[in-house]
């Protein structure tokens, strides 16, 4: 590998010589790299480009042709040159493994050592981690939509030449089968994959040349390209020139679904019924669940991984959250108070905690000096470099293994290529900071008519709960930032997405319910003993679709229920209403995954039956949900 | 620079295998880079990258422990080894420049040499061109809407590390003054520029103190970074540390124009009059065409010059376009026929027409045996590589200028951020398909009751012309296979962007105009003359903005014209209809700069004035038009 000096900003090499001449760049400081949110509509990350990153600041110098040139171009003046002239990072590097999920606000990872080496890492850490997790989070989405069936990534043409070689590293460790990239295939082991374009068909006098031309070099088991002229009669051919043990047929235009169908049935009629369609063509995350049920085997990927799938950078920043006046001396929290990217100070430890079935509940941290956490919560950071010295580096594929593992422990409605929210954000939590008072919302859940004695779905005690969560308002409204009340909102004359049961069927209460909560009708009114007027916020859910939490809701402004509590400020949440075993749980465990602290007000829920209420009440505990028992 | 044989596909090599079996890797071949289309709403594209390819393609080689690798991998056999062992490409490539402009269809890159060596540096050709003319396509833009403001590229955080380089190189030959890259910086001359980042202030005790450290190091003509903490506090204490002849401010977070405008006046206030605003916080051409009126003195853009502004990849392909059987016979064209995905063959050739103010009006082609064009055709290919040498090796700074000089070929309307479709579409022009009779479409323009006798802006001879036009259909509709009419369809109430004149203001008859042609109202409708049953479609044009051309317009599906036209296999147009001086005249240049072979059907048009008509019937012949004079 080259040195890696000179790839970064200018303005990191000014820094450090304003730094040298007044003495601090010997200080010790922390830096942090993470992202303050995912893109618009992921519900997690996946970290990718760690192994690259550890490589190259290990070749991070620079020779004496290179430092002259900055000195030249005024960059730096001698004494800085003379301080870079045996530079090599000599610190510690703390962070997630490579191949991990990341949420906002996880502390991916953290660079230790004199403020002048972290400083300088910045640029290279962020165009590292921020390129190939770009592409490892897009590439998850892909591979879990392809339920298993083989991607080969062939995106380098699109991207640039180098970058292609990453963009093959990332999507392999997220699940890719193979790559087309044969610099990725010799620098990393990557298995390597590919046949034939048009141009070989095109280049021969006949199709059925190609073919056998083809057949001979690879044979019978390679792939055809079908589509140059025709794909019925590039099939017949195809299977004429092969014969039926022909590997695969590959088909890279057209309407996929209707042409693989037909190729299925063209193969299976000529008795290659072991013959496999691979396609290819402008495939991403959301075209390979849409041909879920096509009759495929393989899909090439190509242009939508190379790019991120419209989100060709991860929005990783890279910011000093601690410094010291001297060395020895102790470190101090510091945070940027700017408007619209404020950061939290202070090295962080992260954990995760769990559920019973291994499902991913909740990632927080804490600051440096604070109490560890019970033996609940699993620590996230590994050991990376210490002293200069790498001291982690995990093959790749133990990287792909480790990534499919991590990626396990998310519920399944978070691996869908659906748009939400993210699954969780990591919050600072601090045992002091839990005697504070802190800044409160109350969500009041679905207490509507429907939902409460009388209605299509009454709940026992509904009408009774939604006069106590009146009295609680009453009395403690001002306590509140935000007070949001929910409502089902489902549309007329239809399932919802199934959430209604079928006509001619019976609701099984479980994942079908009876009409209830209609937009306009008067089951979906709130019930009239709940006294609304210091709602500040109506929160609206399951328009057309089955939407048992509040944050899956949108307000009158059209915003998410968390993007509202987190402009307000807020940090704790307190959840009420109907019904506890339902609606309510999901709404509380939502608010967990959102990083707030959550309590179930005792006396103001309401359960459908007493057995899923307390099988409610004790996985909410479990989360972390302050309740009564 | 590192050999660059590996940055490639396996296939390339696996179909190079087969070529070297059965004999054919020496036959004589010519392969095409072009793009089908240009990223969703822009109107034109900006070449870039030919420099570095050029030099890669010298360093394009295998060493032993490659082909080794290779053979191991079972990607080539022992002959195509021995072929490889010495191989450089040896053949000629031609091209548009670096920095030219390009459309649907433009040949931009053109190589010539044996089947095997070209078909080899098609992942090499299109990852380098695409990624840099995805980033100069867009700093192009961005360089229009800062209106001569400079822009410092600061995105390689935001890309992979070696793509940030390409990225400042091809960000400054689209006009770009600066990059923060100081590997691009070194490896291609470039200015680099970057002062400090926020953990800089945060870094020291006080902002007082930090600014003090940078005013040393670097001067008063330094630009300081104020909103770490308070944007109002850090301009004050930046001017007394500084002083009044502090170089600029810089501002990265809030609402850049409310804080722009108070930070000027602020500056002003304390005496420093000649300090300049520059700011940086995810703009991009869109962001900065807003901040059009803002004190702002210059920009930092990152991330969307980085990723292409939403558009990373420049969707070129490479295709075979023509072969020989063997060295010494003549090449044949080919070409594949794929749905949605066909391509012309042959080697093209391809010049441009301009109007006698320099804008360009059209791009097109003829085929390798076609006949020279007239003198009034400039070609824009020049010869790049010759026998394997590169013969074309500009200094970047002469690519800059000629970017700069060719965009301003444009005209304005092409150059704003406004999405619309392409500027022109590069074509086919035989004088042998001249002959032949083609498809047809007929365009009838705004024959509406207000644009005729009796109407608010009525055309004398308006309503004859209708008549006229009406038995042109009779006779002829069968020749066609698309008869588009045309209608002016603006909003009530409104002046549709300025189209209609301000209250209490008079119309200039230029650009503004009486109010006409209101949706819903009778006079927007046909004139009765007109007879539209075999109008196939409807095309509705101004919703709150003027339109003069159909072009503009959509169909009752929503389709653009152009596309319509398009699909239907349609490469001739024939115009009629209402004003031949205004939308008359735009409808047929648009149709000209779409790749159309245009007629202006003599008699079927009527204009405003005579003078206005006979300039704007002169200005169409110029453009190719066929009209009688």
């Amino acid at each position: 590998m080259d040195r890696t000096g000179l790839l970064t900003d200018r303005y990191e090499l000014t820094m450090l010589d304003s730094f040298v001449r007044d003495g601090s760049a010997g200080r010790p400081a922390v830096f942090e790299a993470f992202a303050r949110r995912l893109p618009e509509g992921r519900r997690y990350g996946m970290l990718a480009g760690l192994g690259r990153l550890l490589d190259a600041i290990e070749h991070f110098s620079y020779d004496a042709d290179e430092l002259a040139w900055l000195q030249e171009q005024g960059v730096i003046g001698a004494e800085t040159a003379r301080w870079l002239a045996d530079f090599r990072f000599t610190g510690d590097i703390d962070g997630y493994r490579e191949g991990d999920l990341y949420f906002p606000g996880s502390p991916i990872l953290t660079v230790s050592g004199s403020l002048g080496e972290c400083l300088l890492l910045e640029t290279l850490v962020l165009s590292v981690l921020n390129h190939d997790t770009a592409i490892a989070s897009a590439a998850a989405r892909m591979v879990d939509a392809a339920q298993g069936r083989p991607i080969i990534e062939m995106g380098g043409r699109r991207t640039h030449e180098e970058a292609a070689v990453a963009t093959a590293r990332a999507a392999y460790l997220a699940g890719f089968a193979t790559t087309s990239n044969l610099a990725a295939g010799r620098r990393y082991g990557l298995p390597t994959a590919g046949t034939a374009a048009h141009a070989f068909t095109l280049a021969h006098d006949t199709e059925a040349d190609a073919f056998r031309s083809q057949v001979e070099a690879l044979g019978v088991g390679t792939t055809l390209l079908v589509d140059t002229y025709d794909i019925t009669q590039g099939i017949r051919t195809a299977v004429e020139v092969a014969g039926t043990g022909l590997g695969a047929v590959r088909i890279d235009s057209g309407d996929l679904a209707e042409e693989s169908h037909k190729a299925r049935v063209l193969l299976d009629a000529l008795g290659a019924t072991s013959t496999r369609i691979v396609v290819t063509s402008d495939l991403d995350e959301f075209v390979i669940t849409a041909l879920a049920d096509a009759p495929i085997d393989g899909y090439g990927v190509g242009t939508r991984v190379a790019t991120g799938s419209g989100h060709p950078t991860a929005s990783m920043v890279y910011k000093l959250v601690a410094i010291a006046d001297a060395p020895g001396e102790p470190l101090r929290s510091v945070a940027k108070k700017s408007k619209d990217k404020g950061s939290v100070g202070g090295r962080k430890h992260a954990f995760r905690e769990y559920d019973a079935g291994g499902t991913l509940l909740a990632e927080w941290f804490t600051g440096q000096d604070a109490p560890r956490p019970g033996p609940g919560a699993r620590p996230v950071q590994v050991a990376l470099v210490r002293a200069g010295e790498v001291v982690h580096r995990p093959p790749l594929t133990e990287v792909r293994a480790f990534a499919a593992a991590t990626l396990a422990t998310l519920p399944a409605d978070a691996r869908t290529v659906a748009a939400g929210p993210a699954y969780l954000t990591a919050t600072l939590r601090e045992e002091t900071a839990m005697a504070a008072p802190g800044t409160r919302a109350l969500i009041v859940v679905d207490v509507q008519n429907d939902f409460v004695e009388g209605g299509s779905l009454g709940v026992p005690g509904g009408r009774e709960v939604a006069g106590r969560i009146s009295d609680h308002l009453a009395a403690h409204a001002g306590d509140y930032a935000v007070v949001a009340a929910s409502r089902d909102w489902h549309h007329a004359g239809e399932t919802n997405g199934g959430h209604f049961h079928a006509p001619g069927e019976q609701p099984d209460f479980v994942t079908t319910w009876p009409v209830h909560c209609v937009q306009g009708e008067a089951g979906s009114e709130y019930a009239p003993e709940l006294e609304t007027s210091a709602v500040t916020h109506h929160v609206v859910k399951g328009m057309g679709e089955p939407a048992y939490s509040a944050f899956e809701g949108i307000t009158a402004d059209g915003e998410r229920l968390a993007d509202v509590l987190r402009s307000a400020g807020v940090d704790r949440v307190d959840v009420t209403g109907i019904a506890t075993d339902y609606c309510v749980r999901a709404t509380a465990l939502d608010a967990v995954r959102a990083g707030f602290r959550v309590r179930l007000l005792d006396g103001l829920h309401a359960g459908v039956a007493p057995d899923s209420s307390k099988a409610a009440i004790e996985e909410l505990a479990a989360a972390g949900v302050e309740v009564a028992r």
